[in-house]
């Protein structure tokens, strides 16, 4: 089947890029807010974020970063809590015929939101 | 603070709206996976899954429908399985400064894949 | 298939109703952290939690109250936030051939920690 | 504070062995159904997910079985798919003084359901 000629024709292919890192990025935050986290786990736990979301359409790069000082502040006395969007740094990286778009997660003190942006676009 | 300004004036409005709904896509489809769902239940489950996807930024609307054939399929012997990406069919409505755009979810058999795709915009 | 006796007869009617209990509370968090919610949804999605709970094997009761406070002080410039295992108070009622257990979530401060326990049991 | 006198004390060591057990298993499987996962990320998905798994209270071992051939069999155009309970083979050791459980997930076809139970006890 010709799945871009039936489904994607209405959209160009810098907005195939921002359209497909957008998903990625409202995905791994609903995949992966409350999975414990810890101190010694949590360069591992970036690590399968990132290679889980890479395996996404048009995906080619995802960095997440745990924050660690928000991590430490809120490990519980079992020495572990559970994953909030406010611990989260994320850039996910799509692309689509060589047009390019950065999705980044940051969390925004001012306005008590991890808020998702187009940092960068073709 | 300005968040349009600071960190959304590289897009154009249809593409706020791409981007929107696509986030929304995204986070629905990885939250709700896995959530108990029965007959009896599917459209209160339905129901839910709309009314908290509305809350995002942007989105106008969301219906969602989960599939009773497949459903009704994949019943276990304890009345209940786990909500499936193929089982779902959602349309999201996003709009920015006058600009729609409507995501699409739909399970493509050809593709064995639950396929997010633009199904109209602006 | 006689699934009672093959998988369950190792242990008692009260560890068994301790037992799903337990397995739902754990369901319960982790399928619905990270759900947007706001003051307005807060009611439905506390039923649909209840509803989708109930469903699990043995489980005869669900009551959800998320902590209206809490969720006033985390709300975002957007209106809503996210759920998070803090705002949560759970009993899950589990019953196995007459013998209930009653499993509580509640956030405990001096711990940091939502606390998982079986607060009445036969 | 002492959170064993003050919660626990209503259970026997056995019982305490099962119900963390038991949550940490509801836990493993609503956190982590919906991932992304393909052939070449099976490996180091089982991994953090034992790795997360582990930092629950009284967790002392998780072993994680992505069945590999239910995974072929859905692997769809785009070399992925959800990660389903069905393909899941999990079992969790939980241990209080010296008490131990191991629970066990495993898909029995007979009920069309990923079936959670006490394969041991102490």
């Amino acid at each position: 089947m010709d799945v871009e000629n039936k489904y994607f024709k209405n959209i160009s292919s810098r907005e195939r890029a921002i359209f497909e890192g957008a998903i990625t990025m409202g995905a791994l935050f609903h995949q992966f807010i409350g999975t414990p986290v810890s101190i010694k786990n949590a360069d591992s736990l970036e690590k399968t974020i990132e290679g889980t979301m890479e395996l996404q359409p048009c995906i080619k790069n995802v960095e997440v970063h745990i924050n660690r000082d928000m991590l430490n502040d809120l490990i519980s006395e079992y020495d572990y809590t559970s994953l909030t969007g406010d611990m989260l740094d994320v850039r996910v990286l799509a692309e689509y015929k060589g047009k390019k778009a950065v999705i980044r997660l940051e969390y925004v003190k001012d306005l008590k939101y991890p808020l998702m942006y187009v940092e960068n676009v073709d």
